[in-house]
């Protein structure tokens, strides 16, 4: 047999026979990979493991921690949890059956069954049986003829329907145990690995996403390689349940949705605001500090606008329709970005090399329409106010201004506790430099200076080839919550792409008019994301700066209600936020119903503190701290206050 | 002759022969106001002073100082503009010539003639001739045949397709010296009183403002009953020139305006941003004082929410169009109000009687569309940020939430030392309650605590009856600036409608469900506005702790850059706004540009002042107050803007 050549992502090369396996390879490199992989990439193509390769290839081996050894894993759970269906619903028959985010769900047709929670455990049960059989996954090609019989004579109609677009000469099965299913794959070798199997939920789905077509069930399940991580996934997940920003917001009264306004359009109740108001400070300081200037813009423009901006290219269709008016010819349309408002804002001036950089920030709002199955929370939205600052610069100050980025990113993720957290810097194809909008060199200028200044901080970022925009490159932060989940939160976007388009110019020194640089950036991305993250990451348990509300006097009984009253003013003048529940109401009741608003302190005051012109103070999640002069609670909380505040 | 009763304004009456004038009536008073009076109104009909009055009526006389009396004396001029034009340029024919704010005009068809700016003397000078002759101007009704043979005649083609359009029976026309007018009237008694004469300008306009229609030439003038009262109008026209928001905006660079964007949609460049930030600040310390919360709602909504607040069967045909979306059966309204949403949030959240008064308040932008040709500078735009607040209360909270208001607005004009203002309350019709929405008990405990309000805080304000929306009773101020302009700022309107369209309810001391008042208040009414007026009142020479810059350092040549960066940087850390003007040109020009600026301080720096570490400081409208050290400059401007401060 012929040799072939494969190279590895580190680029090193090796021969191997035609028809080795990625498996094959894998035990080559050594016994533990063997075991550990789960699905592998053939020039870039998803490939199986068992799958020959017959010519010289790129390869890349993927393990449990790489989303493609995880896809894989779970895809094949999904033909696990329909091989068991099959076995304990005879008749179900099936749509489709994808891996996602976190597990897998098949779409079924029970039939004349029914499925309901209290079946869950012996479909587990069954599954696991199932793993444990170490059936191997095999895929096999099929003619179109012949899987439209295969398909037809089990009257499985949906596969049947999916068969018949298809190409006939690219169709394939995978089969496992006594299940056959049509699938492009890939899938993991054997059933083996399945060793911890929870079925987690049923919902309603129609068949293609159609509401004209049947009502398929939706069965969702997650799978683990190991008991362990099923217990600790089933942990976090009840822990995210509890910290699930829907809920906290609700219970903090931060906001609130009305379907009379319309879904996804947040309404800020004054709490809400005021922690929105104190981020935004929070922000409006250190950028004044690094020669930010705000501007406001309106929320909507002539639909010319985005044309010239190409935006409306993007969103035009999918998203808020162009807004007529009673005169003609005029169309308006939410502004989906601030950025084309922005370069009207650097056209507004003569501009020259001395106002560079000029650095325009706003919180704009902008609108972009989602599907309404598509909206959650604050975190998928159709209306969101972006912490959003253009920087219009010279080539050779773009890695100045990525070096003040950073700083602003690093101090945000200091403060509000965001310690840990990974960077990526997107670059061009460097194949295909035909691909991407603006010189040869500003690209090289740019992508050295994004890498310079990652370097110059210390910072370790994964540099991805082939991931930049066509408009410039980019560096991305990804910051793991408390709870270990990724979210991104702060992207700086070299821009080369509006400057052209709007004909942006400054004079130069040299007296010549020049084309200035664009970097697109927003730490936070959105003020409702934020607050949604912050919101799961913390549970709700604000650092004290932060807080909505710092205090909370809580009377004994409504006699005391007057020097609850004393106390709150007092606090209040002293800029500490304090209210009263001055409900006719139990004081466990009352301690019970604030703990679930997380003020980070309860005041409760009776006789005796009313005698004595005290306090008696319980901190939250930290409890009783005893007795005290108002005045010296006052100092203390100032002092924990400022303490934060300079740490920053 | 029958007698008849003539009822006056303070409701005494008198007799007098039917066929009385209004002039005859006014020299039975005093020979002084038979001598003022020029217009009258009967039975509220507006009605020519040498009338005859035939029946028992109500009758009102009004002067100069009446806007009545001012309206009827320019429609006159008009047609004396007119009687001039026909002398001056034989063969033009007229279209319409009305009374406007400020004088008058007439829309001409020129026909052979050619008439600029050029021909004013002339025709002036015609005007005061034909003025002289001291013309009585006289009323006759007219049969429309007659009326249509009279001007067909002449060739008067556009005023026959008015009376074209008329019910015969209802024309008149009004004739002085060799002139009549196809005019309802009313007009002044004869040419005589008026003794000064300006046309002011031309403009092209369509014929019944139709682009399809001819165009015709619009010639404005304004008139006087003396030469020093023109005289004070060119030079007060002259000093608004220069005041003009539009232009102090651009030298001052607070703002612009882009085709691209779209006309009427500001956008707020850095200064002015800051400009309007500070006034925000300065309204939110406040309103926090006075218990309002802040809240945050989109700009947008569902149209069925404005078609339950009733704005949409008021906004919805002329103004901003409804958006579509790809989902269907959805649409949205850009918002012309904040009510909707604020009645939303009181939704949002069960409410007790405890939480009343809640004053929700936003600085929320809304949208509504003008007519381009409407649109002027920020006074007339087609998206503005409102300073808006709803309170929502008892009904025996009105008159104790109107005194918090008022304090509010009066500490706002003395801040920004609008100190001239009137008051207005706007009642129900008495004789006409069944208008109204809401019950009358509440609508008298409504109207009472204004008025008991207005006396609480000594204000005398106007009362006037049938004046109130068909929801509320209100009060209004009316400032006038430096110029002596009136502007409308700060209305408190009650409101008994929306509550009930959105079935709002809290629930009582009694545990019974309540229906909420709720109260309107916007003191600066929006951003956009106010800004502009603030403009104009100051020539934009705004108190110190309100400027954009509060300072600017000057260097005398680039040689003293350095120093004056030392300086910039040393006053800003003191929070002390402070800019730089670096640019080489030579310090003269550098003072008069930064004059423009209107920036309070200009900081002379050059060789002696770097050597001394001092600062040459000039005052804006006090000039050279002399050289000294940094800190001292600062420690007297820190105590200037704090003097402010308190003083508010």
């Amino acid at each position: 047999m012929a040799n072939i050549n494969i190279t590895f992502p580190d680029g090193s090369v090796k021969q191997f026979e035609s028809g080795v396996t990625p498996l094959q390879i894998a035990e080559s490199l050594s016994p533990q990979l063997a075991r550990d992989i789960l699905a592998a990439s053939v020039n870039d193509k998803e490939w199986d493991i068992t799958r020959p390769v017959n010519e010289d290839a790129s390869i890349r081996l993927f393990k449990w921690d790489d989303p493609e050894g995880k896809h894989a894993f779970w895809h094949s759970s999904a033909h696990l949890l329909a091989e068991a269906l099959q076995d304990l619903f005879p008749g179900v028959k099936f749509g489709i059956g994808p891996a996602i985010e976190n597990g897998f769900y098949y779409d079924i047709d029970p039939g004349e069954n029914t499925i309901t929670s209290a079946d869950f455990p012996r479909i587990e049960k069954r599954m696991l049986e199932l793993a444990q059989q170490k059936n191997p996954i095999v895929r096999a090609d099929i003619s179109k003829a012949d899987a439209l019989k295969l398909f037809g004579d089990r009257g499985e109609e949906y596969k049947c329907e999916l068969i018949s677009e298809l190409e006939d000469g690219h169709i394939t099965t995978y089969t496992q145990g006594s299940f056959t299913d049509l699938c492009r794959g890939p899938h993991i070798a054997t059933t083996a690995p399945i060793k911890a199997v929870k079925v987690t939920s049923l919902a309603g789905a129609y068949w293609r996403g159609d509401e004209k077509r049947n009502q398929l069930v939706r069965v969702y399940g997650i799978t683990f390689p190991k008991k362990k991580m099923l217990d600790e996934y089933l942990v976090l997940l009840e822990e995210a349940k509890k910290r699930d920003h829907r809920k906290l917001g609700k219970e903090m009264e931060l906001f609130a949705f009305s379907q009379n306004v319309g879904a996804g359009l947040p309404l800020w109740l004054p709490k809400g605001t005021a922690l929105r108001d104190r981020l935004e400070q929070f922000l409006r300081k250190i950028q004044k500090q690094y020669g930010y200037q705000q501007v406001i813009t309106p929320h909507i423009g002539n639909k010319n606008l985005y044309v010239t901006s190409g935006h409306y290219a993007k969103y035009g269709k999918d998203s808020f329709q162009p807004i007529h008016t009673p005169e003609e010819g005029e169309e308006y349309l939410l502004k989906p970005m601030n950025c084309p408002h922005h370069c009207e804002i650097f056209r507004a001036l003569p501009r020259s090399y001395r106002d560079l950089p000029l650095r325009l920030a706003e919180f704009g709002t902008v609108y972009r329409y989602e599907q309404s199955g598509e909206l959650h929370g604050l975190t998928r939205v159709r209306g969101f106010t972006q912490d959003d600052a253009h920087i219009y610069c010279a080539p050779d100050q773009i890695k100045g201004e990525f070096l003040k980025v950073m700083d602003i990113i690093f101090f945000i993720f200091k403060a509000l506790k965001f310690e840990n957290f990974e960077a990526q810097i997107s670059l061009r194809d460097p194949n295909n430099k035909e691909k991407y909008i603006g010189s040869d060199e500003n690209w090289h200028l740019a992508e050295q200076a994004i890498i310079d200044a990652c370097e110059e901080k210390g910072l370790k970022a994964r540099k991805e080839y082939g991931e930049a925009a066509f408009y410039g490159p980019k560096l991305d932060f990804m910051v793991k919550d408390a709870l270990g989940r990724k979210w991104q939160l702060g992207t700086i976007q070299v821009d080369y792409n509006l400057p052209e388009r709007f004909q942006l110019e400054y004079t130069g020194s040299d007296n010549q008019k020049h084309r200035p640089v664009m970097i697109h950036r927003a730490p936070f991305g959105s003020m409702e994301r934020f607050v949604a993250v912050l919101l799961e990451h913390t549970a709700g348990r604000f650092p004290l700066w932060l807080a909505p509300e710092q205090a909370v006097v809580l009377p004994i009984s409504e006699k005391f209600n007057d020097y609850a009253r004393k106390v709150a003013d007092q606090l209040n003048a002293l800029d500490i936020r304090t209210q009263i529940d001055d409900r006719n109401e139990k004081i466990g009741k009352k301690i019970r119903d604030n703990e679930l608003k997380r003020i980070p302190y309860m005041l409760i005051v009776g006789e005796k503190e009313a005698e004595n012109d005290e306090i008696s103070v319980r901190k939250q999640g930290e409890g009783d701290k005893g007795s005290m002069k108002i005045a010296t609670f006052a100092a203390e909380l100032a002092r924990e206050v400022n303490e934060m505040i300079n740490q920053q």
